[in-house]
């Protein structure tokens, strides 16, 4: 979720990459890296979710508990880490009463279940505005194997997880731009965008064979971007090879003018790597899809089905 | 600054406390305590300040910066620790442009140098309200060596650090209230309201004679009230002990009833501590004073002059 328009970047890089410190890498990836004891490192990352910006006020507070928890642990599984606690933040206007209080901290207690941490600390204050959520999460990996953004080269292999653009297109069915799909595929649309599925086992499994890691939070295309340029490399991705859910694919027969939001909608938290060509066989026991190459040069290409590049009118999701 | 009012307290124990895992303290402290590298462990804890909350929407934008970085560091201070770095979330409405960034960001710039610690990474969010900053700062203690709220015992004496009640009173000062004072007393006072000195040198120095300690930011009374519940003993504090600055004592002499301020007030970051008798000596060498002492029993009585005890309306500020 960290960084999400162009500006923000400039903002970002202007006012605070001076300010960064030895394992902040340079702000440029999700996670700073501490020494752990002996043998691992930590993997710390926030993130922070707006009420009306990121979620709705109506939205169930057992959802909002867990879309704030599980953006977090997916960029410690996009690292290779696994998740040890949590410190949480919350500023609440004087009307989350004990219901919403309540339903939100079992959210938590499920997640925390699920996927096997606990929470630490934080703060709780009151706000006269936008319920306001934060965590920041902490992980562990091998000493000196967290998987970065850094570290894709040019004839590596690109891939993604699971299925791309659901969550996107999930924030279509809310706002009531898809009614013409069947019901169940709505619903499983709106599911996932409502609901991330950080891949902690996955990305640990990965983080032995990628040379570069990170969550698609912000589209498929700008978090590409992303990885290249910390990488200093391009990429090409074949539209073609998408992996797209039976829904996300019905819709795009029907309006074939939604790749755009497929490509550059964000929220999937899916896992976006490279690898080198060696290991294409190795990873052809995990739910993953290769989609393109990294090649020399800067940004992203997209290419049609008949190999020709696609323009797109805007990069990801942006804020302002 | 975290957990303010008794409400708070509840709703932590109920909803957050049984999410605590190890190293959480139970929710009971400030801070979560973290295995470092070989011989260190971790102290991490969270606050946030919120416009019209915790700070005014004029404010300098270096001194928001400060006072949100320095009220973590405060927590580390009263661990004993050594702050590493922090991580920064911050939710900014539109209003907030680049001229404040830029101010903001010195300030941040400033105290880093000044308190040696550095940025690690956050978030930079939207937000349609009231601008929210949240941090989250970890530091380094010798392992095992976390000075705790629970530590305290009977017979232990009670000591602050510094001057008691001064923000309280810069508070007041910034409301009006205190009109009559002289100049250079109202400015000293809304100095320390706006931009606490975190007791860091002094915090590790107290690390190895302190039995229990922690920074007072909900005001003397709450806090020493919660040390005591923490540690299960209760506390007697002497009024007329306690250190004041030349503004705080002069605004008590001309208006008496400022004691339940300088009592009950919140936002002073000073170190309050306490050590057994036989530290008396060792302690004499630092900035602090002696101001009551631990007893059996439950809650916090003060004495006045005359050795009769105070009766409060309030405890502390309060959130809600």
């Amino acid at each position: 979720m960290t960084r999400r328009r162009l500006d923000e970047f400039q903002r970002i890089a202007r006012y605070f990459a001076p300010l960064a410190g030895k394992g902040a890498l340079g702000l440029k990836d999700d996670v700073a890296l501490i020494p752990g004891p002996v043998g691992e490192d930590y993997v710390v990352t926030a993130d922070t979710i707006v009420e009306n910006v990121h979620f709705f006020a109506d939205d169930p507070p057992k959802e909002i508990a867990q879309k704030l928890l599980r953006v977090n642990l997916s960029d410690l599984a996009a690292k290779g880490a696994k998740p040890v606690g949590y410190l949480l933040s919350l500023a609440l206007p004087p009307s989350r009463g004990e219901a919403w209080l309540g339903a939100f901290s079992r959210g938590l207690a499920e997640d925390q279940k699920r996927y096997r941490c606990a929470l630490l600390g934080g703060d709780s204050v009151r706000i006269d505005g936008p319920t306001t959520l934060s965590v920041t999460a902490i992980g562990t990996v091998a000493s000196g194997r967290a998987i970065l953004r850094s570290g894709a080269r040019v004839g590596d292999r690109l891939y993604v997880s699971g299925t791309i653009g659901d969550a996107a297109l999930g924030l279509k069915v809310l706002k009531r731009e898809l009614a013409a799909l069947p019901a169940r595929h709505r619903s499983f649309l709106v599911e996932r965008y409502r609901l991330p599925q950080p891949r902690l086992e996955l990305g640990r499994k990965l983080a032995r064979i990628a040379s570069a890691m990170m969550d698609i939070s912000d589209g498929l295309v700008a978090d590409l971007g992303h990885l290249c340029e910390a990488s200093g490399v391009a990429a090409v991705v074949e539209s073609a090879k998408l992996p797209l859910s039976d829904a996300a694919g019905g819709a795009l027969t029907r309006e074939p003018r939604l790749i755009e939001a497929i490509l550059g909608g964000g929220d999937d938290y899916e896992l976006l790597f490279t690898a080198p060509a060696s290991a294409a066989i190795a990873l052809r026991r995990y739910p993953v899809t290769a989609i393109g190459r990294i090649v020399a040069g800067k940004g992203v290409t997209v290419l049609d089905a008949a190999g020709k590049a696609i323009r797109f009118k805007r990069g990801g999701y942006t804020h302002f």
